[in-house]
């Protein structure tokens, strides 16, 4: 395969696929933006050439360039990757890139990533799903872009209503907003919140609080929201007073 | 680590991520279940013993059970993988596992997995969210356990009436309810579909159709289910008549 899209997970390079790891190493260029973990780009050969697409003299590199340079690298042969934070489909704009590829007569592939939706609220103790409180998550994107159809916050209020999980990506300007739409959606201003950052790695920060309280809680970006009641969970937590309290013969064996 | 809850990804062992694969390499005892790929346990060494609580005389283990068991295994010090097709907190119950070795105070850790929901879509080149089509995603299980709360699916419709993409996991047996429980909600009739089945292997079947078509289509379990304008891409379409069509001369360079 000449372009691989690939997806580089939420940040800790041990959580790249196996075809990932295979490819970076592989890789004659590496195409890749600013959601990229230091710890994967440290897995990119010293003989690969690297192209920074985050951002160029302070603005966002344009979509169309993107897929005009990628298809141009694959033209020559070359093995590409493009590296995308999260996985290529998950708001990582793949599908642009693989619609230029496939009218171009460029031969590509996507390599599926560990994406933050679930991963990052994972890494802080909190499951998008849990029998008996969340039947369904939704992951929405917070931060609208021109030509991206509007979220109707208050229809995924009522969807919600009765349990569910909100996962909002790059949202973390506009939460105060949202949490208000919701509020006015009718989910309960007392719903748990999650908001992890640089999750997966040794600088993860994980805040919590509830709806109410989202807007004037402190929250740097790029974080991922988890809203709802599993976001009350700390699975991850460590008893200190850890003596076995769970009794086997109360369980139905 | 004593018990790792690995997400084993969506059948390709090439998707498992790099921790997961050693922590297989390593593992004294591999506890999985039917979703994970034959591919995936060829990498069980030889040495390590395997425990199926999938079925047992063609019933399903209890959840209890198998978390009753994973404290067990842990506090005789093994190295306990307990492996999941997809990801653990996806429809896993990895979050009523964590909670039973939490209150054992016996040490575990979430290794995620490459989720089907995102993956086996891209795998039938269908992106869950895409710029312009589609900015939001919902995961859902189609398949109402006792406890479970209600999916309230004619909400979810009119949350995804102005885009959006549905993905349904378990849902094959109710296709035809929850389709029609969808256009009532006010999805149009017309909005495409792919199901995708043994995702990611060689046995990988596609199928689709619109909604209103859904319920007399042929779909075997276990499948994931798309549902949104996105479900009529298919970005691995290979074009036979490749002759390049793209013209860089007409982007905005």
């Amino acid at each position: 395969m000449t372009v691989s899209l690939v997806g580089a997970g939420p940040g800790d390079p041990d959580l790249l696929t196996m075809k990932a790891a295979r490819l970076l190493a592989q890789a004659d260029v590496v195409v890749h933006d600013a959601l990229v973990g230091d710890g994967v780009m440290d897995l990119v050969p010293e003989r690969a050439e690297r192209i920074d697409v985050g951002k160029r003299a302070g603005r966002p590199v344009p979509q169309e360039m993107i897929s005009a340079l990628l298809v141009e690298l694959g033209r020559q042969g070359k093995r590409v990757v493009r590296l995308k934070g999260g996985d290529p489909f998950v708001f990582g704009r793949g599908g642009e890139e693989a619609i230029a590829l496939q009218e171009a007569g460029v031969s590509f592939e996507i390599v599926p990533g560990i994406t933050s939706c679930v991963a990052a609220p994972a890494a802080a103790g909190v499951p998008v799903t849990h029998r008996g409180v969340s039947a369904a998550f939704t992951v929405v994107t917070g931060h609208r872009r021109p030509g991206e159809p509007d979220v109707d916050w208050r229809a995924l209020a009522r969807f919600n209503r009765t349990g569910g999980t909100i996962v909002v990506l790059m949202g973390v300007a506009h939460r105060g907003a949202i949490a208000d739409e919701l509020i006015a959606g009718g989910l309960d201003p007392d719903t748990p919140v999650a908001a992890v950052r640089s999750a997966t790695t040794g600088d993860q920060v994980v805040a919590r609080c509830d709806l109410a309280e989202l807007g004037s809680t402190h929250v740097e970006s790029p974080a991922t929201i988890v809203i709802g009641a599993v976001a009350a969970f700390d699975l991850l937590r460590v008893e200190h007073d850890a003596a076995p309290r769970f009794d086997p013969a109360q369980l139905a064996l």
